[in-house]
């Protein structure tokens, strides 16, 4: 027996992240309903011109013709591709990426979004408020449904405050204190970074600075410091640091509640919050204390589900999310 | 008529370091006296190996041999060479260096130090106490000529606390929050960071991250800190912060004063302090607060001049600084 072949229009989401690139094609009037891929397990390259659209484009192709014939679907109406990287690095998927979608899969709406754009609808759907999004780095996005604001996500030497690699480095730099006997040292955050590492401290240096990947080193250690926080005041200092810049940034881009009183929804996401009530609960009170116009809720969906939520919203013409040339552009919508 | 040629003992002295390598030869019994050549301005470069003792052989030998024939001297009784990095990163220059340096030009006494430990010769000889070394980065070493004492020095992601390199990512980090809207943010700074990088805040990523020498980067932006710091607090801020962590690092290293009440010396040295007032008066005053035991005194002279002086007490069999393995290395001594 033939499969049952949906005839209705077919959208994409794309997440393309530190850790790969997934792919999800759903009905457009059911967005969660369809099947998703592990496109790779890499993150896309990024090349002189940004994120490499080629590159992007050749891993893409073949899982989205998987999906096409999961389903059944003849192609795809509109898309949403969200990417790390999208704001500052996008010049080239920004020029190439429409074209290849359109020739190869019939694509005519199309969204390139910020992979905190794809997080904010993926959390709090078409709702005023604001998200952050946290894992290795950390990026704060809100909007009135006007406009965006942004805060921080400028990586690990410019930002990315309250971040894993900014915790991890937090609580590197104590071990290295404590190792030279300087103020604001921290003896079990030396024990665990010495066993984590395999090494005496002094050879730290030369198994981080020569990695490719220092900013994941350094978050690697972040989850040694929320283990050490319950008995170690200085871990607990560094997460309590984290929680007031991550009510920072919220509170920077968080709207006002709308004319009606309807308070702004917040949502916290991504990797670092998995690491429990030792970082959540400062969270909490600073956001508690900073920014107490906004409800705090837990974030609906994934990125991913944000992506295919924003290319059901754009096949059926009525996406309430507002455009931005940098962090959410449309074409041909 | 010939010129005048001395026949007594000859010393090199070597600096090698992130702007390059200079080299002085000087008579051992007057280690002030010698010429100095620059040998190249590019920094030794660095292998699997760490430092790589080819490459800075064949950068030495041809300014040697013209500081021999400008002398007179028929060969070399002792060297001491000083490089940057020489306690992590120094095993080649360790395994090669001395053959290389006896083959070629008959040095028989060897010294290979840490460029922290040529700073503190050139600064205050052979007494015991410490000295501060801050440029990019910044370390720590003290000694009571039994055993060094080293704090800090570990990079721009581990440590390098106060450093010019620490404070310019500070002074970007509050440049950044000020174009966010977020708490902390300096508006001077901004301003300053979109001149002198010529760019809004929000491609400054793209500029930095590509670069190798991003840590050189960071610290180019340690004097407009300083210049800001006079009108702004969130600058002045950094620069207090930068100074109780110099103080911190010099109070980890610095001796108790000798048995006959003799006060340490304390020298601060590098490129950071040229800065001025607007740093070493915080640097004073935190001084002042963390190690009253300790008197601060001028250097004498620089890392050149104390690889000359180390070399010349080899030659002359009486070095008081105590040797270590990683920190000075002494060969044939």
């Amino acid at each position: 027996m033939a499969p049952a072949v949906r005839t209705g229009s077919w959208v994409l989401g794309v997440d393309s992240g530190g850790s790969g690139i997934r792919a999800a094609l759903a009905p457009a009037d059911a967005p969660g309903g369809g099947p998703a891929a592990s496109v790779a397990a890499e993150p896309v390259r990024t090349g002189p011109s940004g994120i490499d659209p080629e590159h992007m484009a050749e891993r893409l192709a073949p899982a989205v013709r998987t999906l096409l014939a999961e389903t059944g679907a003849s192609g795809v109406d509109a898309a949403c591709v969200g990417a790390a990287g999208m704001a500052t690095l996008g010049d080239g998927l920004r020029a190439e990426l429409p074209g290849f979608l359109r020739e190869t899969f019939g694509v005519r709406r199309l969204a390139l979004a910020a992979d905190g754009v794809t997080a904010y609808a993926g959390a709090l759907g078409e709702r005023p408020g604001a998200v952050v999004v946290a894992g290795t780095g950390a990026i704060a996005l809100g909007t009135d449904l006007r406009a965006w604001r942004r805060a921080d996500g400028w990586g690990h030497l410019l930002g990315d405050c309250g971040s894993g690699a900014w915790i991890g480095q937090a609580g590197l730099e104590a071990a290295m204190r404590a190792y030279d006997g300087r103020d604001g040292g921290s003896q079990p955050l030396r024990t665990r970074a010495e066993q984590v590492f395999g090494t005496p401290l002094h050879a730290l240096p030369g198994k981080l600075y020569p990695r490719p990947d220092r900013p994941a080193v350094l978050a690697s250690f972040a989850p040694e410091v929320g283990r050490c926080a319950p008995r170690d005041p200085v871990a607990a200092g560094i997460l309590r640091s984290a929680a007031r810049e991550i009510a920072r940034s919220a509170a920077a881009v968080c709207p006002e509640p709308s004319a009606d009183g309807t308070e702004p929804a917040l949502a916290l996401t991504g990797g670092l919050f998995r690491m429990g009530a030792t970082l959540t609960g400062p969270v909490g009170e600073e956001l508690a204390a900073r920014l107490p116009r906004a409800r705090l809720v837990d974030a609906a969906g994934d990125p991913l589900q944000g992506a295919v939520a924003v290319a059901a919203r754009l096949a059926a013409g009525s996406l309430a999310l507002p455009a931005d040339p940098a962090l959410l552009r449309l074409v041909g919508a």
